[in-house]
């Protein structure tokens, strides 16, 4: 039986999110991203689930650092859930009470003008996620030490699990925001093609000049590849060197895809495979007006053809 | 007289990199980069000083997506510091006794090795700064409340403002780490080409399809125009569509500049403007094997020839 | 008063396309197109009609040379007329009377499949021109020496000057068949813009090495620019250095050939502008889905407002 | 035994890049370049030679379309022999008796400022080839009908086979000049790999758009093979519709040309491989700074073991 991992504590995202996935199986949380990540590395876990981008906030650095360096993990599902955020307190805790909320920082970001506009006296106080600090009043709750705030932001399954009252829901900024997880795993198999798939990768610039980038992309563009994502993350200690975490349409078994990773390959200093997975964020595929899987297929009949020596 | 702002509590790096440029002038702490950037917008301040990227973590996203989103600011200046962290405690305070660490998250996860070793068991209090976990000690030392820590991890710079001991210095875990501030302002003058400056951009595709970046980065490759950071930022409310900060070598004067921001400006849905000045991040200006300055001069003078019926 | 030269003999097709410009006016022929070429140079004509291209045969090496090098000209206007051929005879000939025709190797080579059905055994005699041939026929006729064959494959046009009777027409084995030919002039005033212009270069790139040709055509395809025609051509003595002899869809004065014009100047060893002139040919100019000359005026205007200062 | 056919009669050019592969072998003249294509299509000939493009001239049409449309045939190994002229005349004869002298036409358009020089008054003489004049004096000479010249432009092997006296050598007016002819057959087997070979192509382009050329192109530069020519020819019986004739470094059973052979067999109308043999041009194969065939291997590895689940 597979053993998960969850960014934690019980009650964040990324629970929410391996539970569309795994169900009520057994999981357990750790402390941060990069532990999560370690977990699998090690073998304690075979499965870690972490958050890796943001419709708001962008790429979770922790993660896409985590998959760049050390050894490889490789990703073999994707989750996206939509991010809404409540603000909850212990019971018998209402708004006028709240002069301190907390919450990790990333959500913090997401509610601050409903703070503005709802709470504009409340000081903010850093917690290490969401849960943690519905954890804190939940431990407040049940005797424990003072939580040092009244409110916490999470998301509502925390609130639920930790028992405590919603004061507010939907109180995010922007509607609609949506974070996409992904479940990591140590290499071995590649999940199969389900004809709707992604496949990430990490790719390292071979020189700083002008044209190296274009010329990596350039080996998606001429197979006619349709990247879904890509972010850059420094590379090293110095500023100005940076790698490319990308994301596109396709499973590295198919042609395209795996001419394309050989054509990175060679002109990059390096390329790491990072997973192919079914896709889960709503895109479809897109090839464009470029060839299909079947024009790859023909292609490769007519070459067998030319070097066995008939007519072109 | 120009008034100031930085990224605060006063002690963060953001203020030693403004300082770097103005001295002792009057400078104003604000609580967020958010705040910061709308204290120009409105009028507030005339400059702010806020992190942009840093060498380890990445870029910023607060202060990306300010320039990317509402009224239009540019950046006028650069600073490069290098960043190191040091553990301050109150005098008296020894390594033994420190059972909890406070400090940003983002300064936390570049120490992380260094705790690890030689703080195994302490606890991890978040700050909204480093220096608000320095400044929370010094209040702790003139009376006040509790910090609910005995450790801060901070920059040199605070635990001398803030009058407190050094208990170990230079404990990130990669030597080296840089991090880059801009001073931003609203748009007016342009500064003057130094010949070694740098140009900022946000750059929104008009369409999701294979090809689009790399005809948006080719008006750069074309020119022989050397990109020192691209990042994609999420450029709504769902996944998948990003808007891309770039910087590149060169001034708005340049010519080679000037083609560049029109070729982006008529194949891309938005182009904003975000700065040219002096570059100070230790790079060079690159112009590989391309063309030069003079030769774009020379091709102009050549075209006016052709137009006004000259020999080619 | 303009004095015109063409392509001679009196009956050619060059003769036919300059008619169709300037009438009846008096217009020289000139033995060779090289010469004819010189013609202008020197002076002894001011305009001199050639042919540069043929549907069938391709590009014509003597003018496509006579462009690249040498004392500059510029074509000033194009002109494409069908080519049929007809076999013209003295008089009293017959089909059955002919064993040797003679006409212009060009013209040969169009007519080879007609002949082998229609005159199997007969002979062919090369003549410098199609008018030549005809010409053979007409001084035999009126009493000079014997031409040496006894039909002469022409334009309908030569056999008309020539008093010959026609005894087939249109017996060119493709029908449809086109010539495209350039009116050429000594460099001085570019012809007025008329919306659907062609221009005409001659490029020589810097290195030979993989990407040099897509650099360049690069400059055309950034713009949104159309290439009508790309033609190699030797560059020097040694196999394996060519020229690129190209048109593309627009005027000089257009801000987007200007720029690509400006573009190749700067990356290629030698750009040699050759005219911009009104298109004759029959096709539409394409801009594909690239930037109309408004966007190329609005990011100009946006351009100079970011150099004033002005927001983005 | 294999049966030769060049382009003749006996004494052409092509006749001597013929026996500089075949020594002494039985081999037969046919009249045209046309014809000896066709005569290696029916059968009637296993190998014929051919001009396919001279340093001076540029590409020999006939040969190029002969390649591009039909049944298909397959170069399978070329020779490039220097081009020099000579002016031949019977015994007897000297320069001061010539008043007309008579070649073919690419020969004459490669001594005229010689002929200019030397010959003033001299009339030309249209001849089907070099060695057609060269015989047309032979014959004269051995009693039959007089050849209507006295001057012969030919080569120097014509002349000695003829028995004709050289009144001039060396007379072409740029020194240097070299043809390139190509030993055609019929499809069958590929000549092995030499490490130095070249492949060549004809390439049908799918839409006439900006772009398309560009778009084909980038087929070879993604894998760093390197361009040694690219003719464009008329691909029907409209101007402005073009195929292109390509050379380029390597062999089809490289992986870098295969892998580009099947890029263009998707995004094109069609390509049509004409054959890979040994180099004899006297250039280098140039790879410039992109991957080696070992890279090639490399990535296929790589991608086999990642298909294969391994670590990245």
């Amino acid at each position: 039986m597979l053993r998960y991992a969850f960014f934690g504590p019980v009650g964040t995202f990324s629970e929410a999110a391996l539970r569309t996935v795994v169900g009520d199986a057994p999981a357990v949380p750790v402390t941060s991203v990069d532990a999560t990540i370690e977990a699998v590395r090690t073998g304690a876990a075979d499965v870690g689930c972490v958050p890796i981008e943001n419709s708001v906030e962008g790429g979770v650095p922790a993660t896409l650092d985590g998959l760049a360096v050390g050894d490889p993990l490789v990703v073999v599902a994707e989750v996206v859930i939509p991010v809404s955020f409540v603000l909850a307190a212990r019971p018998g805790v209402g708004l006028a009470d709240i002069t301190r909320v907390s919450t990790h920082s990333h959500a913090y970001a997401q509610v601050r003008r409903w703070l503005h506009t709802n709470l504009p006296g409340a000081a903010y106080v850093p917690a290490t996620s969401t849960a943690a600090s519905a954890q804190a009043l939940a431990d407040e709750l049940a005797g424990g030490e003072p939580a040092g705030f009244e409110g916490a932001i999470c998301a509502p399954f925390a609130a639920r699990t930790h028992g405590l009252d919603v004061l507010a829901e939907a109180i995010e900024d922007r509607a609609g925001a949506q974070t996409r997880f992904v479940l990591l795993s140590r290499p071995g198999v590649v999940p199969e093609p389900t004809g709707d798939d992604k496949t990430s990768l990490v790719v390292f610039l071979r020189e700083e000049r002008p044209g190296a980038l274009v010329e990596a992309l350039e080996q998606f563009v001429t197979r006619g590849i349709n990247l879904t994502r890509i972010e850059s993350r420094p590379a090293g200690d110095a500023l100005g060197r940076y790698c490319f975490s990308i994301d596109c349409d396709g499973h590295v078994s198919d042609a395209r895809v795996g001419e394309a990773l050989m054509g990175l390959h060679r002109v990059c200093e390096k390329v790491r495979f990072v997973g192919s997975y079914p896709r889960a964020d709503g895109g479809r595929t897109v090839t464009g007006t470029g060839p299909t899987e079947d024009d790859f297929v023909a292609a490769q009949g007519w070459l067998d053809g030319l070097r066995a020596g008939s007519a072109s």
